[in-house]
């Protein structure tokens, strides 16, 4: 099964790149467009961003057998109460949201008998957003979770199949174990990443000047994630708390342990606590999944 | 001034990098080196590291008109103390610890009478460590700060003459200021980083199968820092104390604040925070200190 028409609600870096990718595969698929402001509307008609750019999200997916929200996680429960008297029978909603738990609370309510709703979540981006952000290769060789939680096999199938055309790898995944996940891999990442740069900012004795021209040593990344949207990260948190303030606990927990080590002196603590994270990165060198461009899952535009 | 005959003590990846730089750069200079092991002796006499590898540190700097200390920062004292009393009246000892305050305390000392102590940094690593991690653009580009703390004006400039030649820019700092611009850069950031991945390695229910697999989702870069090895940077942290501890405090502090913005929904506060700290990025792409490559100040063997 593959969708004849395809409606991407919101225009940003995740929707353009998944349409970028579709042409990229040659998918047959009619795809419609839909983003809240005119003028991203207008961005997208003139780069030729979706078949057709619609000026209301019922317009957008009106007999659509595939409905893409791609919205932060925070608009999705309203952006799904407009469409859900529009969708048709058989069609399935999907989702892009970095938090799943949240989404299926806020977003599930609103499906209609008949239509089916399979959350997912690619795991790629850049610190950049907006309709121009977008390319079709941002999906290649990631991972995007999918998260049934009740869809029917052949719907969860079909939507697994579309995301490998468009170049990932699929996994399936319970709700809230992706939320762990993620929190863990890149949501508390962020948070500190965030942290660390705000600091920087705030500290006047070392100048600005000097952050900048020596950021090379290990903080230039840490901006990078810090110039991210504002919008989608603060939602992410807000709809992830649980699994954020848990991880959080644990890592000041660690973090204290390792300050104590340092205020009093304990090299053996700090030896062994930094011998035993090398672990890890050999379990992933292992896994292949290193590449040469470490950029905390971001990928660069050609 | 140029250095007739340079002494590498301690044959890592900073010494190495070195050697590789001088003889990319053409300097006529005859190196020594020494290192505390005999398979790293016997590694640099196989690899052709160094035109002579010595048994003894007293060996190696005899007639040395410039002396490289390049062993973890909590074995330059002892290094020192070897050393010192077969320096050439004359001679520069320099060294290439990530602190500063604390090899000037440690090392100070042993320097005699008539030779020239100008301490300094190159900011520039990969997480690889030992005689054959080396190589000669390891320094292309980046900055290797110089703390003269009252060394002649000559033997200063003739340091950086050098570390010009092996591609580096300079920049001369105070011993205090060099450390907090160091924690905030870099020490605190590898902390952070050691710390992330500790969280990740201890949460059983995040199998590390999961960890590893997804870990390019923002987490990836910090398993890469974690990797780096454990006694430099425990001297590191041992020798940096008072401005790490002091940068951690800071840190905690405003992730606290963040955190407690999750816990009570206050969006506004994330919301700001996030949009404040793009800033920082932007300075930093202004100034063109952005590269393809974001690795933590690390830079890749081709
Ligand atoms: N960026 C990443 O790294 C990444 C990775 C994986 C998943 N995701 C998820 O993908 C989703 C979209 O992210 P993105 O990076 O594509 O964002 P983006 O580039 O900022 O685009 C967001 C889109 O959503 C629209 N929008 C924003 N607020 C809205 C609201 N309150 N109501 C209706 N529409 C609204 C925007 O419309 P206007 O243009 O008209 O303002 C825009 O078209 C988010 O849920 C995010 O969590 C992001
Ligand atoms: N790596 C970086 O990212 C980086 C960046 C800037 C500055 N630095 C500084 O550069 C210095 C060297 O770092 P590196 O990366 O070159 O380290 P490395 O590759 O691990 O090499 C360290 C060298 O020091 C020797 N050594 C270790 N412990 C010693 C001891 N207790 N007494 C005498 N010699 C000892 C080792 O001898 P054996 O081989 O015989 O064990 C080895 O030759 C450190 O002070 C570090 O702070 C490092």
């Amino acid at each position: 099964m593959s969708y004849d028409k395809v409606a991407l609600i919101g225009l940003g870096l995740i929707a353009s790149s998944m349409y970028w990718a579709m042409k990229r595969a040659g998918m047959a698929a009619h795809v419609s467009g839909y983003a809240r402001s005119s003028e991203t509307r207008e961005t997208a008609r003139r780069i030729g961003l979706c078949d057709t750019v619609c000026d209301s999200a019922e317009e957008a997916v009106k007999d659509a057998d595939l409905i893409v929200l791609a919205v932060p996680v925070g608009a999705m429960g309203r952006v799904a109460e407009a469409i859900a008297p529009h969708l048709k029978p058989g069609a399935t909603v999907t989702d892009v949201g970095s938090v799943k738990k949240a989404v299926i609370d806020e977003v599930g309510p609103h499906i209609p008998e008949g239509v089916n709703f399979v959350p997912a979540h690619p795991m790629a981006g850049t610190e950049h957003s907006g309709p121009e952000s977008g390319f079709a290769s941002l999906y290649d060789n990631r991972w995007c979770l999918i998260v049934p939680h009740g869809a029917s096999e052949e719907a969860t199938a079909a939507l697994e199949t579309y995301w490998q055309a468009l170049g990932a790898n699929t996994q399936r995944m319970e709700p809230a174990h992706h939320d762990l996940v993620c929190a863990v891999v890149s949501h508390v990442p962020h948070l500190i990443a965030y942290t660390m740069v705000g600091v920087a900012d705030d500290l006047r004795r070392v100048s600005d000047q000097e952050v900048i021209k020596f950021s090379a040593a290990g903080f230039r990344d840490f901006t990078r994630i810090a110039a991210s949207d504002p919008t989608m990260w603060r939602d992410v948190f807000l709809t992830n708390k649980e699994a954020s303030l848990e991880i959080l606990g644990r890592f000041t927990e660690e973090l204290f342990a390792l300050q104590r080590a340092i205020r009093t002196g304990d090299g053996d603590t700090l030896f062994d606590y930094f011998t035993h994270t090398r672990e890890i990165r050999r379990g992933i060198l292992q896994a292949g999944q290193d590449t040469d461009a470490p950029d905390f899952g971001r990928i660069r535009k050609e």
